[in-house]
C-alpha cells in the first residue's frame, strides 16, 4: 500500500549472561549487608516482577566499576558485537536489505558514541552513504516510541522510503554501586539489557500500519526521571512519583485514539513500556482495559526486566510471534521516559497482499481458523 | 506558499567573554612553555584565521579542569540562561510563537542533559506540551545541517507544521588541559562558543524555502573525528586527513544541486559550515566558486571561530542581514562534521507575499533598487 508507513517485525536480543531473580535478593543481601536501606532494597527488588534478566558481562563484571573510560569502550564493543545479527534479521522481517534503507535512527542511553553507532553501520553493513543518521541518546525509555514516530514522520515526508530503528541498550554498564537512593536501589532489580531492531517501510511489509502519532511532556516534571553526569558516568536519578504518571498519561492515550476515531478501550493490541508493574496496572485501569491485553509488555518485563528503549520492540515482538492479530486490527503502541515524555502511536495490523498470495495452503487454513476463533472470541467481549 | 518549509531568520548569540588570537597565542606560550609541541601550536594557532572568540567563562576559569561533572553543571546553568533569548528572538523573525511550534530539534555535542533541553524549555517558554523532541548530540558539527534538513522532513510530513531548531555549543567547555596532540592544539585555537535558533515554517514566512537535501557518510572516516568518552569527559579527536575532505564532499554538493537542475558553480549563496580556513579554500576551489561567496562562513569563523552546530546558522544570519539575496535566488548551505557526514541542502530566496504588503513604500524603494544593482552584477558575470 503506497503512502502507508509499515512497522514490520523487529527482531531483539539478549546477552547469554542471566541473572534471576533469586540472585539479584541474593547480591543485594551481600552488597547492603548490615545497611539500614537492605530491608527496602529486597522489597523493591520483589515487586519489580523481574523474574530474571540478560546482561552483557558476567554479573561479578558487572558490580565493578572499571571508570567511565572502560564502560564505554565496553559499550563500542558489545553494541558492534550485537547490533548486526540483529539488523540482519529485521531487514529479512521487513523483506528489504542494507541498500533499501533511506534513514538509521539508533536510540540509546546507556553509552556516548561519537560519531553514533550509525557511522559504523553504515560502513560495515552495506548500507549507502547518503543514508540520513538520526541518533538519539537523551529520550532514554521513551526513545522507542520515539524511534517509532519519527520514522513514521520520514515516510510521510518520503512516501517510498524505508527506516531502520536500532535500540541498543545495556543498562548494565549503568550500574552505580555507590549509589544507595530508592531509585538506584529499585533500578539494581530492574533493568536489564537488550538489542532490537526493526524496519518502517513507507512502501509495503506486514505489520502496524502507523497512522498517527503523538508526543507529550507531563508538564514540570523534567528533574523525575534524570541523569547525573558525573566522572563515573552517568547516574540514573528516579523520582518517587514516577510510578504514579498514568494518571496523566492515560488521558493522551485516549484522545489520540478518539482523534483517530477510535474507543482506546477496546483497541486489539497495547504494546506498552514496561517501564515497571505498576505502570502497566495503573494504565489498565485508567483505560478501562483488560491486564492480559498487556501479556506481551508483561512478559518482557519479566522474562528481560526493563530494557529501556528496547521494551516496545520486544513487545511488539511477541505480539508477532503471537500470531493473532486479524487484519484491520487497531493497537496502540506508547513509550514512556524522561521529561516526562510520552510518545505514542496507534495503527491497524496489515498483511501484505504479495505476502498473502504465497502462504500455503496448509498456512492458510491455519491463519483462517485461527482469525475465526479470535473473532468469535472479540463477539462475546 | 502551503506546502514549502521555509527556512526563517536565525536568531544568534555569543557569549560575553572574548579571547582574541593574541591571547591565545600568549595563552599557548604559557600552557606549552618549555614543551616541544609549543612552535606547532602556534602556528596551528596562526592558521586558524580565528581573530577572536567569545566563551561562557573567563580564559582562567576555561584552562582550568573542575572535573566533569562541574563542567556538565556549567553547561546546564549557561544553556539556560543564553538559549531563552535566542529562541525568542527565532521566533519572532520568524512571525510566530512558542504555542505555534509543534517539534524542537536540539542539537548540542558540548554537554549532556537527560532530560535534553527540550523538556526544559517546554516548560518554561510556553511550547505546547505536544510538541515533539528531537535532541540530537551525536553528530557533532554537522548536527546543524542535520537539523535544518530534519525541520524540512517534518514539514514534509505535515506541511502545517512549525520546527524550532536550537543549536546550543560551548566548545570551550570541553577543553582538555592535558591534551597535547596536534589535533587537540588545533581546537585548542579554533573552537568558540555560541548559541543559534531558527524556525522553518511549513507555511508563510521569509528566507530560504528548503527544497531538497541529502546526507553522506565519507566511506571508512568514522575515527577521523571523534569522542573518546573519559571521566574527564569528551576528548575531541582530529585526524590530520580531515581538512582534506572537501575532495570527496564537493562531488556530493554538485551532484545535488544537479538533481535539482542547478549547477552548484553558479549558485547565489553558499552557507557554507566553516571547520576551518582549508574546508572553505578548497570548497572554493573544488566548486569553481569565488572565495568571497563563502564570505558569511568566513565572517563566523574569523569573528566567533568554529561554533561547531552553530556555523550555518551564524552564516546564514549574516546573509540575511546584508539583505541583498534576491527573490528566486538559489542556494545551498552544508554541514559537515563526524561520520564524516555532510548534511546539505538546496533551496531557494523566497519573501513572504503578506511581509511585502506590509513593507513601506520608502523600503520598497531602496529594496527594488538593491535588487536592481543587484541583478546589473550578475548579468555582467
Amino acid at each position: 500500500m503506497p503512502g502507508m508507513a509499515i512497522l514490520c517485525k523487529p527482531s531483539v536480543s539478549v546477552p547469554e549472561h542471566i541473572i534471576t531473580m533469586e540472585e539479584t535478593l541474593a547480591f543485594a543481601e551481600k552488597v547492603h549487608a548490615g545497611k539500614p536501606q537492605l530491608p527496602l532494597a529486597l522489597r523493591l527488588i520483589r515487586n519489580t516482577g523481574v523474574r530474571k534478566r540478560h546482561i552483557v558481562q558476567p554479573i561479578e563484571e558487572t558490580l565493578r566499576h572499571p571508570g567511565l573510560e572502560e564502560r564505554n569502550r565496553v559499550y563500542e564493543l558489545e553494541s558492534k558485537k550485537r547490533c548486526p545479527a540483529v539488523i540482519e534479521d529485521a531487514l529479512a522481517n521487513a523483506g528489504v536489505t542494507a541498500a533499501d534503507i533511506d534513514a538509521i535512527i539508533y536510540v540509546s542511553c546507556t553509552g556516548f558514541l561519537m560519531p553514533s553507532l550509525t557511522a559504523w553501520l553504515i560502513n560495515t553493513m552495506g548500507f549507502r552513504p547518503g543514508t540520513r543518521q538520526i541518533p538519539i541518546a537523551q529520550l532514554g525509555c521513551a526513545a522507542g516510541g520515539a524511534a517509532i514516530n519519527r520514522a513514521h514522520d520520514f515516510c510521510q515526508a518520503y512516501p517510498d522510503s524505508n527506516v531502520l530503528i536500532v535500540a541498543c541498550e545495556f543498562c548494565s554498564l549503568c550500574y552505580q554501586p555507590a549509589d544507595d537512593g530508592v531509585g538506584s536501589l529499585l533500578s539494581d532489580g530492574l533493568f536489564g539489557d537488550a538489542v532490537g531492531a526493526a524496519v518502517v517501510r513507507g512502501n509495503g511489509g506486514s505489520g502496524m500500519a502507523l497512522e498517527r502519532n503523538t508526543s507529550y511532556l507531563i508538564p514540570h516534571t523534567e528533574d523525575w526521571i534524570s541523569y547525573a553526569v558525573r566522572s563515573t558516568g552517568f547516574h540514573f536519578l528516579l523520582d518517587r512519583r514516577v510510578p504514579g504518571t498514568m494518571e496523566p498519561l492515560a488521558p493522551v492515550l485516549r484522545e489520540l485514539a478518539a482523534d483517530h476515531g477510535w474507543d482506546i478501550g477496546n483497541l486489539d493490541f497495547y504494546i506498552i513500556h514496561a517501564g515497571g508493574p505498576r505502570i502497566l496496572e495503573d494504565l489498565s485501569k485508567f483505560l478501562g482495559v483488560d491486564f492480559s491485553m498487556f501479556r506481551h509488555s508483561w512478559a518482557t518485563l519479566t522474562e528481560h526486566g526493563n530494557v529501556a528503549s528496547v521494551v516496545v520492540l520486544d513487545a511488539l515482538r511477541r505480539l508477532f510471534e503471537e500470531d493473532s492479530t486479524l487484519p484491520g486490527a487497531p493497537g496502540v503502541i506508547a513509550g514512556f521516559g524522561p521529561g516526562i515524555t510520552a510518545e505514542i502511536a496507534v495503527g491497524s495490523w496489515t498483511v501484505d497482499p504479495q505476502q498473502r498470495e504465497t502462504e500455503s495452503a496448509a498456512a492458510l487454513t491455519d491463519r483462517l481458523e485461527r482469525d475465526f476463533a479470535r473473532a468469535s472470541r472479540r463477539q462475546k467481549v
